[in-house]
């Protein structure tokens, strides 16, 4: 029971568009280069977020991702069901209702104690996960970095918004 | 990031158990009879819960299973974990110490603010499973089962124990 690779890309890539300088964007290639991860397979995480209005793509010159909404607005929960879903982690194919015991459908409770017990257990997942937005992550991000990591990242991204070319949308 | 089935099976055959009068047990094929789920499947989520020690096994006429401590001794969470394993959902690949703003690894602190915050999520999620019991689901059951289930299922389990012999076990 793992979650994608994806999920830890798209957090990464809601981290740093909330570190951007106001109005900075980055195309897709650029986040896959910060990262160091896979184009191709990185671009379906940046669609699935645009879908889930996590993050606004524009064309053009300057075009390029940022976030959709100020990063203390958008919740790890949400980058996480943006790519894996809001499916329960439990499935349950109600076992109850088979075998020599099983009866009519109709006089079983809606749902069985096994599959309430789980998605309380879920509920308490998503309930942390929606406590931490990406605000929370991009603080963390500057107090914890190393010193020399944070100035070649800022080197980095300087010299890529200034640089860009329409090329590079 | 979806449980395997095999969990619905083991808690199922873990509440059954929980419901035996003292002293019974029941073999693996009446374990796979009762839920109508295929019995080689069921073997191995019975193996994976032995190696657990959440239920044990005896050979003989009146051999089979039977839960290796009371219901009210094993969690939900013991049971999750004896079929899908510990490990996090999330995995940290580091990304934080990848492309252009890379530093030694040593400089970064333990672990990444995005694990961390995924590892919190995972806490609460195994902390709900722990607090609820095998003892726990069994009383459910007895509370919420249909009355003619309950019937057919006593009957059932009466007529299994009472008429075992010894292949059945």
């Amino acid at each position: 029971m793992k979650m994608s690779e994806g999920v830890e890309w798209a957090a990464h890539c809601a981290v740093l568009l909330a570190l951007l300088p106001a109005g900075a964007s980055l195309p897709a290639h650029r986040l896959a280069e910060y990262h160091d991860v896979p184009g191709p397979y990185l671009a379906k995480s940046l669609q699935a977020m645009t879908r889930a209005g996590i993050v606004t793509s524009s064309a053009g010159r300057h075009g390029g991702y940022r976030l959709a909404r100020p990063g203390n607005k958008i919740s790890l929960l949400e980058v996480v069901v943006a790519i894996e879903g809001d499916d329960p982690m439990f499935r349950c194919s109600e076992i109850r209702r088979r075998g020599p015991s099983a009866v009519s459908a109709r006089a079983y409770t809606p749902r069985c104690g096994i599959a309430t017990a789980m998605g309380r257990a879920q509920e308490a997942w998503r309930t942390e996960l929606e406590r931490t937005t990406v605000a929370d992550l991009a603080a963390g991000v500057l107090a914890d970095a190393p010193r020399k990591a944070m100035d070649k990242g800022v080197t980095w991204l300087t010299s890529v918004i200034e640089t860009r070319s329409p090329s590079a949308s």
